[in-house]
């Protein structure tokens, strides 16, 4: 058996990574920043994927694909939008490769330069308005609601796997309306999916709310977000969702003749959520042993293990574990026997542990005569004997019952690392100590905003919705302020 | 209503462009050669996806995600790749832009150049066996069964919609063997993969067959293909699966440990289609009235049209129509009521003609007094008016019947068009006049390929599988020959 992983409590970032790589989620490429997605990672991701599909269908959403590349004069017409995303780009300037002259491979052949450079996608706001100008003629061709699940490229210099990386898949859903009323409706609606999509399915709490304008979208008049909070403390934003205003409207010319005979420009919103979604399921519920799955996002829900001497035992295990794995399968569960006489039972457990599989099977000898099993629990390392009748539906109602406690677990965490905080000093000391969300009030400002993260790495995370005003003030500069906010040190 | 699409008999090209564009299913981008996929073709795209995805899964495969990116000398790494492959490729030399000095824009910025270029990837065996290496060292590791789903990018200089397109959207699976044996059974069983989804989803019929050593992919000992006839008589080639010997393990050191404690390079695999199916699926089955869709890949394969000129007929209708869709549902077929009162019916019938929906079925008034309603086929354009009696199963036998129906009537069609051709001068003449393709006794050198290729355009689409043998002399430089082979122009 491989050595353990190190410890959350000693080194969480290695925990991280080593989790990662070791439980066969993804791992780095000989591309800079690029990660490879390993299958048992790509298979959550594609869960992922499914379920988030779904649910965009639903709300009435198409899929649509639109150009990897981006000529580079599109990025400079929407002047915030150039700021934001026309910096660390992959730029491709050519065309085609020749052989060398020395014979020594491939070089880059001089005479196929591109007239302009195209920029590999960093977000499609550009390219897709552009095309919106033909698509969009009058009201009647309203609301246009798509999305797109892609590749896109940032140029980042300090990467790590799922959570920053040069090349990541994501959806971006593009929508354009008739008035700013529905847009900002579509805008909140896909806020709530996203974050019904985390509680639910990846069981990861989240605080719904707006950025403050330092830290919205490059383009956007609001920023709506999604926030969780790691196990060490730190803030991960999980999805975002903006209102665009009539800015790309008036950028790429996109206008309708409204129903009254007028013409105006078109409201548009953009939403996104990507693979880093993997590193908050990742980081939100594992331990030291290695990944704890949600049963909803799981890729293999129960895995049944057979504990065995001899071939004689293991035929008669297989018989009943088969029987097991059909009459789970009927109920929709994902179930895997492993049967494999390779490796030893011990090290199966280590193994399905390190993957996080929910729920785990195990059938002995003496459990043949006595007509039971033995069901262990991921999230809790509890083990029980079961009797077989019934066992399907009681390892249902386990797996909703892990779904559950996963979710509560991570809500409990959350709460009991939310502090309210009314001096600066308090705010930096507790930073430092006990880190999570702290709630406090602050002048409204860029400037304080910008001095209280560059003296201690904290942002403002997001303006909760729904919250109940308060009259307070800013721990900084002791202006008037009448919410809390939520400030973390982030991901 | 919308002046109709050209006639295929007069100009097969345009009648193709017009049809992708006001069908609904994809239109050119500002990017020279990169298409747009459009809402109704994705969806269509989307339905192959999701059925290859199964019998992917179904054959033991799992998806994973590789980098866009390829260092540029990964290219040079297998001999024959490079000469196929490392040509017209995008290139990315930048990784950053910066404003403009005269406040014009973006630009380049001259600093951020790479060490290495990269190439886009035209496709992945190389980034991909580089990461197998790590991935494999014993012969527990095989097989190793992989897929990708990927956009690729290969610089084309003449594009067409779907047909040919500088970035494209496929799936690529690569796999890694133990055995020469085994990877040439996973070579045909993908093969098989591809021309049972072909014939059984697509209902277009197709020639399993290997490539010339001229024709094959670089890089493979062995290309197997399956080859389609399009309506103007022009060969199109839907899939391909390679064996690649030992051919990337060389050029990537991925060698095993085998069983018999030696230590050996590993077989490989690799197999792709691509949204060039969509290609494939339009041309073989469309009419001058527009798109005819198989009912296994029909995004709607029914459409519920009301006709009524008053608001109490409309909600009489609705109230059967709703009734109807629920029905047919039920039975899994996908179905659309189009209450538009925004579009006359007979704008509507025209509509989803072009965009090839299976089956319509409209109710007017009199259908609501007599208890019928009427159906009309698209395929056949036949019209009958069903009693409401058990009406969802007769429209699901429908549907099975125009799969069919479509199979058929495109099996006929290349029947007709494959000819027996004995002599040069026939060969000739039937490629200008009939075209299709020609079973033809060739000598089995690369010199009579190319030297047919350069006086007809007509190349050997493949050597079918389980051909009889048939002693015969070339029809050009009168060698023996033992089979005939199939040529034809081809997209």
């Amino acid at each position: 058996m491989s050595k353990g992983l190190p410890k959350r409590s000693e080194d969480y970032s290695s925990w991280y990574n080593e989790l990662v790589k070791r439980a066969g989620l993804a791992e780095n490429s000989p591309v800079r920043g690029c990660m490879v997605i390993k299958p048992y990672g790509y298979a959550i991701w594609e869960k992922m994927q499914r379920v988030l599909d779904d649910m965009f269908k639903k709300t009435g959403h198409s899929n649509a694909y639109f150009p990897l590349f981006i000529p580079k004069s599109f990025l400079s017409k929407e002047a915030d939008h150039v700021e934001g995303f026309a910096k660390e780009c992959a730029v491709v300037t050519h065309y085609r490769l020749k052989n060398a002259e020395d014979g020594s491979g491939v070089v880059v052949d001089p005479e196929a330069k591109l007239e302009e450079e195209l920029i590999v996608r960093p977000t499609s706001e550009t390219v897709i308005w552009n095309t919106y100008k033909t698509w969009i003629q009058s009201y009647r061709d309203l609301p246009l609601l798509v999305n797109q699940w892609a590749n896109v490229v940032r140029w980042e210099m300090r990467t790590r796997l799922f959570l920053r990386t040069t090349e990541f898949l994501w959806q971006e859903g593009h929508t354009a309306h008739a008035t700013a009323e529905e847009a900002i409706a579509e805008t909140e609606q896909m806020l709530e999916v996203y974050a019904e999509f985390a509680e639910k399915y990846m069981a990861v709490p989240v605080i719904r709310g707006v950025k403050t304008p330092n830290e919205r979208f490059a383009g956007a008049i609001e920023t709506y977000c999604i926030e969780s909070l790691m196990q060490d403390g730190k803030a991960l934003q999980t999805g975002t969702s903006h209102f665009l205003g009539q800015n790309f409207a008036k950028a790429f010319d996109v206008k309708f003749a409204t129903k009254e005979g007028g013409l105006d420009y078109v409201w548009g919103t953009s939403w996104g959520v990507s693979t880093r979604l993997m590193g908050a399921l990742i980081m939100s519920h594992s331990d030291d042993e290695g990944l704890v799955l949600p049963p909803n996002l799981a890729p293999i829900q129960v895995v049944i293990i057979p504990v065995f001497f001899n071939e004689t035992q293991l035929s008669q295990i297989s018989e009943k574990a088969t029987a097991i794995k059909k009459a789970l399968e009927a109920k929709n569960i994902a179930v895997k026997y492993d049967n494999r006489d390779t490796q030893k039972p011990g090290w199966k457990f280590a193994e399905y542990e390190l993957q996080g599989v929910p729920v785990r099977i195990a059938i002995g000898a003496r459990d043949l005569e006595n007509g039971t099993v033995e069901v262990a629990r991921r999230d809790t390392k509890e083990k029980a004997t079961y009797p077989l009748e019934n066992l399907e539906e009681k390892v249902a109602d386990l797996l909703n019952t892990i779904q559950e406690n996963i979710y509560q677990k991570a809500l409990n965490f959350r709460e009991e690392n939310t502090t309210k905080v009314d001096s600066y000093e308090e705010f930096k000391t507790l930073l430092d100590t006990k880190g999570g969300f702290l709630l406090a009030h602050y002048d409204g400002t860029s400037e304080t905003e910008e001095k209280i993260k560059e003296e201690t790495k904290a942002t403002i995370r997001c303006i909760a919705l729904n919250t109940t005003p308060e009259a307070g003030v800013c721990m900084v500069t002791g202006k008037p302020s009448n919410q809390r906010v939520y400030f973390a040190r982030a991901y």
